[in-house]
Formats: C-alpha cells, sequence, structure tokens
C-alpha cells in the first residue's frame, strides 16, 4: 500500500486535512495516510520547512510527502511536486522544500522537480484559496499510486529556497541558534553532529545558563536540572529533566546558543 | 477499501475516538478512517453539523460518516444512519444532520433515513453514555462493509431539524451572519454564492470594520489588511492577511455581517 | 489487515508520532495505525497506564499496542513487549503496563512478557532519547506482521508495577478518588461496579458537593445539574451537564469520593 504523509498548519479543528484525505482516498482508496503536523505555526514557512525535514526520512522509499504552509494560494507562485532521492514531495513553491531539497543535494540524491501544471491530476473546480485540498492531494495520490512525476508538470530547476542560518564558528566552538522548541518545551538547535564532535563539548551557554557538557540522555540528570544532549535528529538539544527549558530560560526560536570544545580551547 | 469519516466533541486526549477505531476494525480492519474533527465545541450540535457539512462531499461515494455531538445519549433520542444521494451517515437525531439533508432535498438527491434498532449490528453491551462506541461506530462499519442501510432500522421520516437562520435581503444587498471561526481566525458566514454574484459586491460591514469589495485570495492584500473573498466553499469570509479577523474585530459566532450589492444600489 | 494502536506524551505538533507511523509502515505498509493520545500528561506514567487501559480492549483481538511515556528512555530500565490475553503491548519497563496486567491476572489471561534485546527488529542506529521510534515501533510493526513473541527478547516474570491505590470501605460505602479528568471535564473514579451496585448508591460526597445518587445518563439532569452516574468502563463518574465538574469543584486528580451505599447503613 503506498503511504502519503500530511503536514499543514491548518489546524486539527476545521476538518481540512481530513477533506485532503477524502480527495486522497477518491483517487486510491488503499492509500496510507499520516498526519505528520497540522499544527506548524501559522504561515511559518521556516517550521513547516524544519518539521517536513526532521520526519520525512523515517517513511518508506516512495512515500508522498505533501506539505502546506501557502500564504500564497492563488497568486502566481507555482505548485511543485518534487523527487528528492527515494522520497516525493509536494508543496508550494515558497521556500518550503528548503531543508529536504538542501539535504537532498548534499547527500548527492538524485533531484527532479516540476511544476505542476496539468489540470487533469487536479480537482475538476479549483479554489483560489485551498490548492491544498484541490491541487496537492490529488496530485499525491496519483503520484502515490504511480503516476510518473513528469506527467504531472514541467521541469523546474530554481525553487524558492529560504537562507538558511548556519552556526558560526568562535575561536573555540560555536554559535547556533534554537530553530524549534518541541512538546516537552525542549530547545533544538543547529548545532549538528557535523559540527562537534559530542564528546569534545565542554561548555554550553543559553541566555543566563551555562551548562557543563553533555550527557547521554534525561535520566543522567535529576529532576528539574538543565542538561544538553544530542538528540534523535542528532542535533544538540538543551532540556530540563521533568520540565520545560523553554519556560525555564524564557528561550524564543532564534535566540543564540554556543558550545566552547575541549580541543579547540587553549 | 471502505472509507469512513468520524466527527465528534470527544477531544484527542482521553482515546475515546480511538475506541470506535479498535470497534470499527474488529468487523472489518480493512475500513479506512479519517478523523474529520474531535473538537466539535462541546454539545454544539449546530457546529457539529456544520462541520460535518463542510467536510463529507470530498470524500468518495459510498464513505460512511459518523457524527457524534450527543447531550442526549442514552435519552429516548433515537439514533439513525442515512443514505443522503451517495453518502452514508450514522448519528443521533438531534438535529446534526441538518445541513446534509437540506443540501440532499435541494439537489433532489435519494434520501433514505433509518432508526437504528437492530442490536445484532451493536457491540453486545451498551453503555448509557457512549453510543459512539457501541452503537454508531459498529453500525457504521456493517454499513461500510455492505450491510444494506434498511437492514439496519426501521424507516424514519420525521429526522428533528434545526432551524437555520438565512441571510436577509435589505434594500440594497443581503445581511447574514458568522457561522465560525476557523484555526486562522477567517470568519465564515453564511452568505453563499447563491446570495450573491462574487463582482457586484460593493462594500461589507461587519462590526466596526468596512471592506470594499472581494478580492480573490490572501495574497491579493498586504500583511495585516483586512480583506473579505470566496472561501472554498463559495462562502462570503472575512480575514486579515497573516492575522486573524476574529482578534481584530472581537466577533463571535452569530454576528451579523452586512453586504452591499452594486446592482441593487440606487 | 493488522492493527496498532499508539498512545504517548509526545504532542501532536512536532512530527513524532508521525516518525513512529513511518517506521511501521517501512516494515509492513498493511499495517492499521491509530492513536490513541499523544497528549497523555508528560511523563506521567499513571496516567498513562490508565488511558491505556480504558482504550485497548475495544480493539480487535491480536492488536499491538504501542504506549511510551518513557522518562527513562536510554537508561538501564528495559523495553518490554507483552502479550496479555489476546492483546500484545509495547512499552517501557517503568509502571506503564501496571493497570493491563493486573486485569488480565485478575481475569487469569494468558501473560508472556519478554525483554527486547533483538536488535534485529530494532531500527539499524539506535538513539538515546526516542526508542518510541527506533526500538518500540518496529518491534510491534515485526509482531504484529506475525513474529513470535519470543523472538523478540528472553523471558521476563518482574515487571515493573505501580502502587494502586485502591477505594477504601467505610462504615457505610467506600472512599475512592478522581484518577482522571476527561475532556468533558467529567471527574472519573476509581470506584468501579465490582465496588458497589448502582442501585445501592444513596449519597455521593465530592469536595464540597453532596450528590443523591446516581442517573441513568447526562439528560437526565437539567442543565448545569450536577449527576453521577456509570460511565462506560462502569467508574463511577461525576459530571456537570452541559459543563465541567472539574471547573465547577475544583477538583485535581486524586481527590476524594466517599459514596454511602444504601444496604450498608443503619
Amino acid at each position: 500500500m503506498p503511504v502519503i504523509s500530511l503536514l499543514t498548519d491548518f489546524g486539527d479543528h476545521d476538518g481540512y486535512p481530513a477533506m485532503m484525505k477524502g480527495v486522497i482516498w477518491g483517487i486510491n482508496p488503499s492509500i496510507q495516510v499520516a498526519d505528520i503536523s497540522h499544527t506548524v505555526r501559522q504561515q511559518d514557512i521556516r517550521h513547516g520547512a524544519l518539521v517536513l525535514s526532521r520526519a520525512y526520512s523515517f517513511f518508506p522509499s516512495g512515500s508522498v510527502h505533501v506539505a502546506v504552509v501557502d500564504p500564497g494560494v492563488g497568486t502566481q507562485r507555482r505548485p511543485l511536486a518534487a523527487r528528492l532521492g527515494e522520497h516525493y514531495f509536494v508543496l508550494p513553491d515558497n521556500g518550503l522544500i528548503t531543508m529536504v531539497f538542501q539535504t537532498a543535494k548534499r547527500d548527492g540524491k538524485l533531484i527532479e522537480i516540476i511544476h505542476l501544471n496539468q489540470a487533469q491530476y487536479w480537482l475538476p473546480e479549483i479554489s483560489n484559496v485551498f490548492h491544498g485540498r484541490d491541487i496537492f492531494a490529488p496530485s499525491a495520490a496519483y503520484l502515490a499510486s504511480g503516476v510518473p512525476l513528469a506527467n504531472l508538470g514541467s521541469s523546474v530547476t530554481d525553487p524558492i529556497l529560504l537562507e538558511i542560518f548556519e552556526p558560526q564558528p568562535t575561536i573555540n566552538g560555536w554559535i547556533g541558534h534554537v530553530i524549534d522548541i518541541d512538546h516537552f518545551g525542549n530547545l533544538i538547535t543547529d548545532l549538528e553532529e557535523t559540527y562537534l564532535k559530542p564528546a569534545q563539548v565542554r561548555l554550553i551557554h543559553c541566555k543566563q545558563a551555562k551548562i557543563d557538557g553533555l550527557v547521554q540522555t534525561f535520566g543522567a540528570g535529576k529532576s528539574g536540572e538543565l542538561i544538553a544532549f544530542m538528540d534523535s535528529d542528532k542535533r544538540l538539544s538543551i532540556a530540563v529533566v521533568n520540565g520545560s527549558a523553554a519556560a525555564l530560560l524564557d528561550v524564543v526560536i532564534g535566540d543564540p546558543v554556543e558550545v566552547v570544545l575541549a580541543q579547540k580551547s587553549s
């Protein structure tokens, strides 16, 4: 059975994601559909791009990932579909593709992007304000059912990409940023394992806090203690054991996090 | 694979909708189940009827839609199942059927309603307070699996219908109402396309705001601007670009919205 | 099609449950997956154990229930899988199994528990902080696909069990506790039908309120009235008709509820 994932900022209350599932099953009722999240921060394309990039790779090869954070719906912005390595993506051309595209490029994966412009793969009637239902969902259902990507539109080589703020080197480490705050109040940073060997991390600064090195997991600290660790995405993260680091440190997305490494220090 | 949708006011925290899915899959594990919403405003039958009416038609023909907003559970109120055109509905007889019934009637669709009174299609043990799990879910699973509607109960011709407040004509337009506020804070009105040709809309009044005519989509306005447009349901809606109209105008469900049309003005 | 249920405290926003579904479908894309809840109170093992115990039995025989409330992830706590009667459970060894284990024991069901220690049934790479994705989800997928329980690990006879506070007898009834508060603000108690025959309940005390006996269902009271009834789990519950008992009485989990029975009074 083919697999589609859905990621939107539509919320869980009004039935918008269900309409997308209804459309998908109208085309192929054997498709499995998983909700990644429908509570991406509203119209926050960068947040949507990040959540998508963290989740998609755990799905089977050939999965189709529909992402709709789409403030430009109904304007000239292009609807896209893409094959990046073994995964497919269907989404507006507004930067949502950035993180998954950059990863595919870095890893030398096959990249093929098209402008969805073949209306026979859409709903018969297209609203100006809900392309998730009218264009993206049916396109994904046809893709998941075996219609070749190239049939759905014409080639695109210039997708819109967001500027990504990368960690900057310091004399003895790196300055990165909080890029997300999860359900537990854990602070997720852009300090990926490529920047630092966990064993070399000596000190982490975030707001008023100083944390001595990394621990392996939550249980290594006492309840209420502030800890840092490499998370399940291999990113440096900051947590309070049985609590919320975001609340304790009053952190917002974008706040800096500095890491001091042992081997760089004098 | 057959398709069932679920709509309730049970919330997403306690596992009540999952129990309904478990019951459905105990009868037929190949049924696809989509959640329309489990956060209908508590015991607000009118709200449930509206959300159901907006979502169901995007599902495939033959889908079974279970709706449970049921303050009268365990009393004499009847459990119903209905065929309205190509869709099936399973729900308490308390007005939840109103919008989908009226649409089917208006469009001349086949209408067949039964009182669910054949206990062999229910769970063996029936609680007084959770017919969603004990009666509606199993009935829907049998319907979706091909059991004829007539087998599940006896004919009903007098389902309870809510009073629907329709827009009223003015000298130069219509006065309608805000009937829902969605996740984005967009105001959804009962001013459907049948009342007004979009090109003729000159002015919209809502609370203290006056909006000049309709735009095609969100991107036609500047960030923070108040706009009006025909939404994906073909209803006049009011939004703030990248913001919340409900918050800006302090609107609640039921507030009036007046439209002035060009061709009616002097 | 095999069935898996998921219960976690991961929230619905970050995509963590979807990663678990992706992993499951990578092993067997025909598995049906239902979310019981992802908003168990954070790291509240007792709450998770309760919600699991209320929901699992409505799923078909042979279902696999994955429960992850796991403050000890990545420490020495064991990952477990269990067969309890006709249902399978995959969860950390921290007490989450308590209620379902005690019920199986009381009912004389087959009980078989293993320590998941066969890494060929896990993801190739195991993080220290997300065993739900890396160990529990793939183990459940293999179980649901027919791999025998015994293949996944070695036998365990001493799972960690939480202390359960049982209702205490009084001279003319029982003192129990509020063990959960649901989406409607209904108070769910540990006063199960085994402790009291509904017809014998004369008086219920909870905080400042006294309630005269039980009613059958919500519709038996007037709007705003405080009522008590046997809920769909056969537990004494307290509700406000069309309102919230938790808000009215300012109740928290653990607050006592006293029942006076007719046949015990002098």
